[in-house]
């Protein structure tokens, strides 16, 4: 059993060469350490002559986004490995597999997807990708569902979300998004651009309350077990195909934490796109392309998972009633909401997206921000009495042309 | 390390004897197992020359009522001396003291409180407890208060959740309260007098559908930990004290389960005494303290519940947003429907109550039956429009002048 400690290079190519069967024996290897998160090392031992790879992921002792003060737990290592393992099980090709997990060292071994890049990126590019909706909606019926009540022995779920409790990257979703931005906490990190608007929502007791219930949902709705952070800078993507990557969060809570996640980064591009996209005609279409895909995400995902429930229901009552009629508007509700809460964390709070602050025109990426926190706040204000997809369009539209006037 | 191994009485009395400052050193002892539960081995250990005395409760790895073919976890043991450890910290003097829990024997040495009785057996006799509203609303307050995300640390109550997965015993509950009642299931227990009735809640989807919408509350709600079982059976009363006696069936799960239980106990006494006091004046006058008990019950249970609130509420923005008044009237729903459901499965369900299968005349019996029954549907069927306490006592007066004819 070997000590923690973070690995060097040499170590991770040692590592690599141990996993058998998908680097060729004996060959020249090369590593970088390609971690782009806050929480991680992440090192892609490569093989030149034949371009083949291995990732190896390791979990460090604290975040560092805030230096060594935030000390985390090495076990959300492990509840990454087992997630993604029982989310590659459940939904096959749409995670990364799992070549090995080394407990002692808090590190995944897994598949190296570096012929895909991160769907953020992409989209900031003004790419689109034709298959995602259909993709990110399997993933995440096939994983909500299988991890829920409805599709697995109700007594197993209950042993398995007892294997998912995480309290501490729980607590940095519960300050992030669902605390912080609503009061001045020296965590936020807010534009001195945007600042009147930051500071109306700290006085906006509607949604203040309307916050509060999300977040209560967040601590008590065990549903399913939850990627917890599936926003597109954890989504791999080439045209063809799609990857969850990253489920460090995962945890059993409410299904539409994960499906409000989707949305949110795609409203987020959205919102940045009109700082970045100069050509009017080019704006208006990837625009639209951005709310097809919002729609289409949430019905690819509301049809897999009412297939689902069709085939795989065990629960006697619960089919009997048909209660996924009654389920499915209350899940498009939370949905509604979490985007909301999600969207607005990324402008007044302390992690922000490069869709957005990428832009380079200052008053432009104000302009977006306010967008998307406009978009943002109407989407937790409207939650409760959300009755359709449709509706997040017409809110990001509405809102967008209040605020950049067209 | 004792193997598992059911107590001989001689083994009893020994582990008592160790007890230090409860027993008279080397006093003569008796001992009688006294346990008419299903579940469990109940020794009362007892000092004859001065009255002293000590319980132990040892886990049987099976239900008794149905032999040895149903296998259950010897770690309720653990659980229940947890939450009696739990529940004797936030509600000192409302549960029995434990002394020893000795987990390879899954045993819980407590306290002896046989200077109370059974409740149900006292409401049986006709007697009133003036005291048990406030004290069962007190435990109930806080207890739910203090292991949930309002009254403590949220990361800590996801741990602590993580101690109360309960799989067995829920298991129990999910069967033969949220679905067995509602088609011909082989557990079922119900009089061939009153089978007319039990076939119509076998047909009625409008009552599946509320009670599948309950159902999934239980499954998927962690908002504190239950007692689990608060029926009139598990709790010990004088006209001064009450005690709530074995948490076995402790989880994370939804309030207004265990505040329902207990409205349901007095509600199944209610259509009871119909069948037991021959004195008209009599009847009314019981049910009268039965309906105002019920009704404050609730009162000191919501009264207590919100000066927890005001005083030890931590999370800042359901604090700041009154999350609690959005959250009150949800918990009544919850608990007219829990209260209707744990009804309806003491009519037809598995396990009975005296109250109402010891009435003699069988007439009487299916009488009580029928109300009984016809107070639980109604209850569930109107659970998601309660909007006061009040409605509770309507609908039991309703329902028995049509099913009494007075």
């Amino acid at each position: 059993m070997e000590q923690y400690h973070p690995l060097t290079e040499a170590e991770a190519i040692e590592k690599a060469r141990s996993i058998p069967g998908v680097l060729t024996p004996g060959a020249e290897l090369v590593c970088n350490e390609i971690g782009d998160g806050n929480l991680n090392l992440v090192f892609h031992v490569k093989e030149p002559a034949t371009g083949k790879g291995i990732i190896l992921k390791q979990a460090l002792p604290y975040a560092k986004v805030v230096g060594e003060s935030w000390p985390l737990s090495l076990d959300r290592a492990r509840i990454e490995s087992e997630a993604l393992i029982i989310q590659g099980n459940v939904a096959p090709g749409l995670v990364p597999k799992v070549y090995e997990y080394v407990p002692e060292l808090a590190l995944t071994v897994m598949e190296d997807l570096s012929d895909h890049i991160i769907m953020r990126k992409g989209l900031i590019e003004g790419n689109k990708y034709p298959l995602f909706a259909a993709h990110i909606g399997e993933f995440m019926a096939r994983t909500l569902f299988f991890t829920s009540d409805f599709g697995m022995n109700q007594q197993e779920k209950k042993r398995q979300s007892g294997r998912f409790i995480n309290p501490d990257l729980c607590k940095i979703t519960e300050d992030l998004i669902f605390d912080d931005p609503y009061w001045d906490s020296p965590n936020n990190n807010t534009s001195p651009a945007i600042l009147d608007d930051a500071v109306a929502l700290r006085n906006d007791k509607e949604l203040h309350e309307a916050v509060s219930r999300l977040r209560y949902g967040f601590l008590t709705k065990g549903q399913a077990l939850l990627h917890g952070d599936l926003h597109t800078g954890s989504i791999f993507v080439t045209p063809e195909s799609t990857k969850a990557i990253d489920p460090e969060f995962a945890f059993y809570g409410p299904m539409g934490f994960d499906v409000g996640a989707v949305i949110a980064n795609l409203l987020l591009n959205y919102a940045a796109q009109g700082g970045r996209m100069n050509d009017a005609e080019k704006l208006r279409d990837f625009r639209a392309y951005l709310a097809d895909t919002i729609v289409q995400v949430w019905n690819e995902f509301e049809t897999r998972f009412r297939a689902l429930w069709n085939e795989h229901a065990a629960d006697r009552m619960l089919r009997a009633s048909n209660y996924i009629d009654e389920f499915v508007p209350e899940l498009l509700q939370d949905t509604f909401g979490y985007a909301g809460c999600k969207v607005v964390r990324r402008i007044v709070g302390l992690a922000h997206v490069a869709d957005i602050d990428g832009i380079e025109d200052d008053a432009l990426r104000a302009r977006a921000q306010r967008v998307a926190l406009a978009i943002g706040t109407a989407l937790i204000k409207h939650h409760r009495n959300a009755k359709s997809i449709q509706e997040i369009i017409e809110i990001a539209e509405r809102e967008t042309s209040a605020k950049e006037g067209i």
